[in-house]
């Protein structure tokens, strides 16, 4: 794959995870769409919530596993290539289903019993036990349950949007950054309305 | 899922913790309501035993395991959903369940033998086994025993009492924060009634 | 359970320590009945042995694991409750069951090998590894036979002889501490005989 | 095995690798190679990539797991003979393999899920558990598929290009160092074209 | 169990070390037998080699865990009684038998390889892996059948030489402590010889 | 066993390794033959390289792990015993036997695929899980496999020439230490040639 092939891979990349994030009920609405590299990074999709959050339900989770999964699915959509550029998302959504799974009593499978400690990392201290051999498994088996669900989904997105993904990803050849509006726009979808409360807490700030 | 429809599952989530509270014999009567968030917490229903407690017998605490479950409950109940914001709850409940298991001698399975040690954080020590791995797997197998009855019970309680639930989570849209007589009057529950020991203390304070 | 049935209560637990200490061969004798709580403690009943020790037989091993139950065991025969105040008695015959099967070849499933480290807090370094995982748990199911063994004839004791445990806890009503004289008077029980060469001792004392 | 015929080894454990990155699609090209001892190496095969790299794509891992197995293979295929002389290519392809498997989703069987943690040297702190024991041995067994397959293919590679094979090992032992043209030109293999961008990059330089 | 029969049951556990000691082909020679405690020690039976020695062979090695469990043994079949007085006994043997297993090749089961480590306090660093798990299970197979064999002679040499038993325990109630040759005579054993090269040293000595 | 006893089986200790050293294809030649203690070693066979050395081939590390099991092998043959003065032996040659299966892909069961560490004292950090538990299972049948097999052929070897195994040992008798010619004309085994290329080197060193 030469240099060429690959940044058009990491426009698809990005249109990915901005196209799922625009299309999932329950995903934060996207602000930024760039492939301009920042440190580690090759590009950015940068989502954030509306308000400061302090608690998510269990789809907006499942909206954040889709996400995360859009940008490896689109390279495989379009080039049917797997790449390590999805590492970090990877990481990041295995973090979220494990939680689901093992402190937010998010899977009936386990129930509403708390099987890993809350360390964003995932470590344990040494010789910490938190749930038995099977119970692992269980999660385990729960954690990847809920991961190819979501995956299949966004397969099955970004195939029938295709459209849009292209249009994405042509737009970030043309301009290397998309604002929220163009983005919206480029994909052909109603950007999100502020919530009456943000409104007023926009307008409020000097 | 945006900021009003959040506080309005809050109002709930802190109702249900109430109400399981007052509904459930051997439960701490309830002290305070309140959707005004604290740190890290969203809001707090503050139950406490009526005079220093040395030890708990295990209906008691199985009673504290249900008021844990009460506010995501409640969630589940009213919105048909699932948040992180019961962390906290699952993994005080999960600590409760498995040392009435482990440390307490209070599962059949178990019987008189202590299998985990006693530190509040559930951590062991590197290297330390207080159990084999079947012993391990039983605790886990009883903790969710106990976990699994316990929501069940909550859940059709609240189902049940639905009426004193919605009229909990509309006090608290009105008043933010319900003193005790207050959130029994809303709830229409008999507040209790206080120990001869403890009223004659209460009397003596200055 | 308000205060004072909680304080009856500990009134029973300490009677059932007493009295099995009382009524089983191969017990140390004891020496004071008492429900003035003692920093964590409630109560303490003080049995010591006649003399200092070097080595136990078997029988006193498994005579001080009744003892240990016997605080819970009356709880259970007489408010047919299981309480947190036996947290440390289940430590403590646990941790002698442990020893009995793993440091001192007193189980004939193990035999005359060593498989725990003696260290008294249970715990091992990490990456210690003094025994297959079958064979820890072979060790987990003697304990079991051992404590449970052991409960099954504590609680079978003290339904029998309900009625010195009645003397005894009413006694501690009325005096809140008993000495071995007061004790042994009370249940019934006539007081152990000291050794000759401990009463030589005894007398020898300054 | 004498010296002299150990040198001789080296020769083919080289060419062996050389030969492989050069009939491999998604290889990175063959810069030099070299029988000249450095530091604890060997000898030394050099291959980079075309331009910096932010990511890989599953065949191009692939294409450096064959590459890492071509100097062992070709040993076993010309000499029919293995030494220690590939631990550190065993490593190296092992990890490659477990992170492909483990941290970028390139196995089917594991999934978009992250069961090891991405630390080049792959251990773990104590304690932590990114995956339970069926899913570990699920992972070895996925590493496994990946490299037999690899070894597989290029024993049958190195099998059928003997001839090139033996004209690489042939030159090294008169010049012990061969750069790209002359690896290339020896081996008959046509040298990959630089990318227009690259190429324009490296006029670019001074 | 009274403070003299205690005494009493130290002269017996001392005199069966003796008399294993000396009735056990390849046991070093019994030098001192006596009851008078030494530090945590209640008694102590002396054996010390004829020589400095460097190696062990297998069936010294099973003679001295003979000899360590004749303390235990006798009091087994005078008193038909196991007690703690043992442990240090159990910690010796297990680690002689494990070693025999794991360090010496000693096994046929296990053969001429190591699976653990020599370090005499039978720990292993934190993460180290000697042997797989069904390979632990094997060692601790071994271990047994070694030691339950070993137990098995010793209890039917001292029921078959009680008579030497007696003597030993009576003396020492007597003499409290015996040197070889008191010890000998008095159990009805011959002494062994010293080697010639033995006395030619002790002959030497100053 | 007495004194003299044990010194005749170091003899036949050290006998065994040199003349397994010297008739086994792919060993290092024998340089010297000592039953003069070094420190902790009751004897020692020097067996070095013709030359430095980079890496070893499957056939040389089978025939190290041979030369070291060639004095319990010896021991055996002659006496039938097994003694502890192997210890050191077989610590490495599991450690070579070890390392051939799971770190140079020299077990077809195992593959080209890296399962244990590269340090020479066997450790893993904590934590550290190169292999899942049936890898770890695999690596210690195939460890088995590959020493027991060695045993088996050294067994034979020691059996068939034990006139050459009487004569060195007998040789050690009279002179305590043997050089290479020496050793090797008692064994009535031609010497090995040097490479031409040493001999050159040792020609040419001052």
């Amino acid at each position: 794959m030469n240099v060429e092939s690959r940044i058009h891979a990491y426009r698809y990349h990005e249109s990915g995870h901005a196209l799922v994030g625009m299309l999932t009920p329950g995903a934060d609405p996207v602000r930024k769409v760039s492939i301009i590299p920042r440190g580690q990074a090759l590009g950015v999709t940068l989502s954030t919530p509306e308000t400061d959050r302090f608690s998510y339900a269990q789809d907006e989770l499942l909206a954040k596993i889709k996400v995360a999964l859009g940008g490896r699915a689109a390279e495989r959509v379009v080039f049917d290539e797997t790449t390590t550029g999805a590492e970090a998302d990877i990481q990041n959504l295995t973090q979220i289903a494990r939680s689901m799974v093992g402190r937010w009593g998010m899977s009936e499978a386990i129930g509403a019993v708390a099987v890993t400690d809350g360390r964003q990392d995932g470590l344990l201290l040494p010789g910490s036990l938190p749930a038995s051999f099977p119970t692992q498994q269980l999660v385990d088996e729960e954690v990847r349950r809920i991961v190819d669900g979501a995956e299949h989904a966004v397969i099955e997105l970004l195939t029938r949007e295709r459209t849009r993904l292209d249009a994405l990803a042509h737009a970030l050849l043309e301009h290397e950054t998309l604002d929220q509006p163009e983005a919206y726009e480029v994909a052909g979808v109603e950007m999100p309305k502020l919530d009456a409360t943000e409104e007023a807490k926009a307008t409020a700030s000097p």
